[in-house]
């Protein structure tokens, strides 16, 4: 108790945030230090996507919020969360930031991390396996291998800004490319790293719902990604895999005969 | 029990391989699903670098083997693991293949899941929080970031082939590279990046030992990162990110004061 001393009775020290990765989707893909933190919560804070299993390791007692976002419009935008955060833990909660993945690849983790130690308060982040690594586990797609790929990068490619993102070098011979939230731009991706001088037969795989029930891994050639994703109704959650591991993989190959002639001659 | 049928006496079907990326050393940050796995291993395979509260996790009846790989010779080739794997499964072994980080980040775990699947035995791989995202979580170093970092990229900087790979663009202004196993040759991976055009004042993070007990997070610039690591007496594992995003984290400033100067004049 000796921590709260000098503090006014019924302000407890206590008050923090973990912001806790919370895997690609399949409850048993949370860590151990996850599962502690969720049954510490007094609140928690989610983005809408999270299975109930994984709130349920919240005590019935915790506050769930959720401040869900959606690609076209923000529910509440990011400084509002940072402020919900930064209150929560200064009225004394142990607040659970749940992010899908990892918190700090593509959650906006360093921008809810600056505002908790700026406001003064402790916070500490908790990884989490991100997508990427998830869905790749599932379809046996080795993300880095000793003769295909040496390095793997993760891009981004929601709507907004895409043109503006230099992925030049990213893609191509000896590396793979893994795109978040890519499922909606899946054409101009494509066009995007063709443009770059990615070869259009270059493999592609996307991985729909990894982990998750009704998962799928599919597969073809960059020239046919945005048509592939169109004729087998892709939709998200999935990433996007460019490289020559994705020959490697479980991933269906949905390929069209006559994109595959399209394809030839385009390369 | 009818998936038996068929087989002779004392030949159960259970036989397979689980590949388990065992995360960055921390035990609580194994999965759920690990943990699962290890307590249902005949066989755990490891690479000698696993915590013991881990190894525990397999019933004291599994048989524990340790194929320990140091940088300069291989206690056993990948074909001799490899065949160590396909052997215990077909002796109906649920084996348990542990992985420091993910299994399909420079683990040459696709190697691993060829070798079982040409066996025409079972595989599956459970993703792991892998180093660079378990070392920048515990920093607070956001690998990307909205304003400073929308790619980030791993790759690994082992002596044997360094100097012919292709690194170009990986690193640089708006994104973040991440070297695992990079320690050794620091002063090579800080040669190599200048050339490539990385500016000599980019600022770099050595994560050291990150979640095991006595962690360091050490940051200079890109021009002192070789004698950084030999003032500092940097020691494997450790991994090394180059990029922007370094000054936001947790690292200590570690660049010697005649150490700037000399950035300065080359930068």
């Amino acid at each position: 108790m000796s921590e709260t001393v000098g503090l006014p009775f019924n302000f407890p020290s206590r008050g923090r945030v973990i912001l806790v990765g919370a895997g690609p989707g399949d409850p048993g893909l949370l860590t151990v230090r996850a599962v502690a933190a969720l049954e510490l919560a007094d609140v928690v804070v989610h983005d809408g996507l999270i299975d109930a299993r994984v709130l349920d390791l919240a005590p019935p007692s915790a506050q769930r919020i959720s401040v869900a976002k959606q690609r076209a419009r923000h529910t509440l935008p990011q400084e509002a969360i940072n402020a919900l955060l930064v209150a929560h833990a200064r009225d004394g909660a142990v607040v659970v930031r749940l992010k899908g993945g990892d918190p700090f690849v593509f959650g906006r983790g360093g921008e809810e991390v600056a505002a908790v130690r700026s406001a003064g308060l402790p916070v500490e982040v908790i990884p989490g396996v991100s997508a990427a690594l998830g869905c790749a586990a599932e379809a046996l797609l080795p993300l880095t291998h000793r003769n295909h790929s040496s390095a793997v990068s993760f891009v981004a490619g929601q709507c907004k800004g895409l043109s503006e993102q230099d992925w030049s070098g990213l893609a191509g011979q000896g590396r793979t490319l893994v795109i978040y939230m890519g499922v909606a731009t899946a054409s101009e991706i494509a066009d995007k790293l063709m443009a770059d001088g990615v070869a259009p037969d270059m493999p592609v795989a996307v991985l729909e719902r990894g982990t998750l029930a009704r998962t799928r891994a599919l597969r073809t050639l960059l020239a046919d990604l945005g048509a592939m994703v169109a004729r087998e109704k892709v939709k998200s959650p999935a990433v996007i895999v460019v490289g020559q591991v994705v020959e490697l993989s479980d991933a269906q190959d949905r390929l069209a005969r006559w994109a595959r002639v399209a394809v030839e001659v385009a390369a």
